[in-house]
C-alpha cells in the first residue's frame, strides 16, 4: 500500500473490544490500507497511560493512530482523514452525491448519541459497582427508544446498510457500538428485526470479520444488556 | 449565493445560546453561505418538540437544517457538509495540506468532549437543581484539566487560532462552546492566558459577532461556571 501511504508509515495503538479502535481498523480495511503496524494494548493493565502513549496522546487514550510525523487520536477525525486523504483507494466511505453524502453524514454524527446512550451512561454505570435500579430502569427505557429510531432509518433506507445498499463511513461507525452492545447481552430480535438482520449481514462483511476483537473469540461477555429489549 | 447552493434554498432552525446552533451559523458566514431562512425556536417554550421540527427530525432537537430535499441536524455533520460541497467558496475550513488537516480534523472532534465536560456534565447539573457539592467539585476538576489541554494547543500552535494563523473548523467547532462557559461566569484568565487571548480574537471575528446569540446581548448569564480555575 506504500503508492496509497506516500511512504508515509502507520501505527496503530489499539485495544480489543474497544468500538472506536474497531472504526478506524474497519476503515483501514475498507480503504485498502490493511497493512500497518499496530500494538494491541490492555486495558487491564492500564496501559493507555504508558509513557510511550501519553507522549503521542495526551488523554491517554485509545486509537491513538500515527501516520508518518502525523498523530491522530480521535476515532471519527481520523476515520474522516483516511476518507479524504485515501478518497480513491478501496471503498468509497462518504458519497459524492449530495443527498446521500449528508445521509452518510447524518447518520455517523448520530453513532455517538447511540453509543452513549448503550455504553457510556449504560454499561458504565455496572462498573462503578453500586447500580441504583430506577436510574437503571430510565436508561434502559432510553436506550430501547434510541434502538427504535435506527430500526427505523434501517427500515425506511430499505437495503443492507444503514444508508441503502451501499456499506458506508456510517456503517464503520455505528456497527462496532451495536456489536459491543450485541456483546454485552442485548437481543436485538424479535423486537428489533431490522437491527437483527443488519447485525447479521456487516458481521459477515470481510473487514469486520478481520477486525472482530481477538479477545471475544471463546469467551462470553458480561450480560449488562440483556434486559433492555 | 444561488450560485453555491445550486438552486437548492437553505432553512436553518435555531435555538439562541445552542453552541451546537452557533458552529453551523458560523460554518454558514465563513463560507459565504450567511443568506438563508432561519427560524428562531424557544428552548423555553419546547418549540424543539414541536409538529414542525419533529417532522424533519425526529430527535426533536436543533439545530435542523434543511437544504433542498436534504435535512441534515447533527453539527458536526452539516457543518463538514456544508465544507466539503461548497469547498471552494469563502473560507477554506479544513486545509488540504495532510499535516494540517489531521490536526484540524483532531481538534475539531476533540470539541465534543469539552463541551460534554463543561456544559453536559457540570451546567446541567445545577439545572436538575439538587446540587451534589461533591460531584461538583469532582467535575470542576475535570473540566480544569480539560482547558489546561486546550490551552497547551493554542500555545504549541503558536498562532491566533486553535491549529495556528489560520481560522478553521476546529475554530468553528471550539468557540461556542467556550463562549458559553464564559458566559456561565468562566474566568480564563489569569490561569488561562492563551485561552483569554483566543476567546477575545475570535470573538471579533465577522462571522462570530454576527451569529453572537441574541438573547445574550444586555442580559447576564447564570454564573454556573465562575470558580472553576
Amino acid at each position: 500500500m506504500a503508492f496509497a501511504t506516500a511512504g508515509r508509515s502507520m501505527k496503530l495503538y489499539w485495544g480489543s473490544g474497544s468500538a472506536p479502535c474497531w472504526r478506524v481498523m474497519a476503515v483501514l480495511e475498507e480503504k485498502g490500507l490493511g497493512k500497518y503496524d499496530s500494538k494491541l494494548i490492555s486495558f487491564d493493565k492500564n496501559e493507555t497511560k504508558s509513557e510511550e502513549i501519553m507522549k503521542l496522546n495526551p488523554r491517554g487514550e485509545v486509537p491513538t493512530f500515527v501516520i508518518g510525523e502525523i498523530v491522530i487520536n480521535e476515532s471519527l477525525a481520523t476515520c474522516l482523514y483516511l476518507e479524504d486523504t485515501y478518497k480513491s483507494s478501496g471503498v468509497q466511505l462518504i458519497p459524492s452525491d449530495c443527498p446521500k453524502k449528508a445521509q452518510v453524514l447524518q447518520r455517523t454524527f448520530e453513532a455517538p448519541g447511540f453509543m452513549k446512550k448503550g455504553l457510556e451512561d449504560l454499561g458504565y454505570l455496572y462498573m462503578e459497582g453500586d447500580v441504583n435500579e430506577e436510574e437503571m430502569k430510565e436508561k434502559k427505557t432510553s436506550l430501547k427508544a434510541e434502538l427504535a429510531l435506527w430500526e427505523g432509518y434501517l427500515k425506511a433506507a430499505g437495503g443492507d446498510y444503514l444508508t441503502g445498499q451501499d456499506f458506508t463511513m456510517a456503517d464503520c461507525i455505528f456497527f462496532p457500538v451495536l456489536a459491543v452492545m450485541v456483546r454485552l447481552g442485548l437481543a436485538l430480535r424479535p423486537t428489533f428485526p431490522e437491527l437483527g438482520k443488519y447485525y447479521e449481514t456487516v458481521s459477515k462483511r470481510p473487514s469486520i470479520m478481520k477486525t472482530w476483537p481477538p479477545h471475544w473469540k471463546g469467551t462470553e461477555g458480561k450480560k449488562w444488556l440483556n434486559n433492555v429489549c
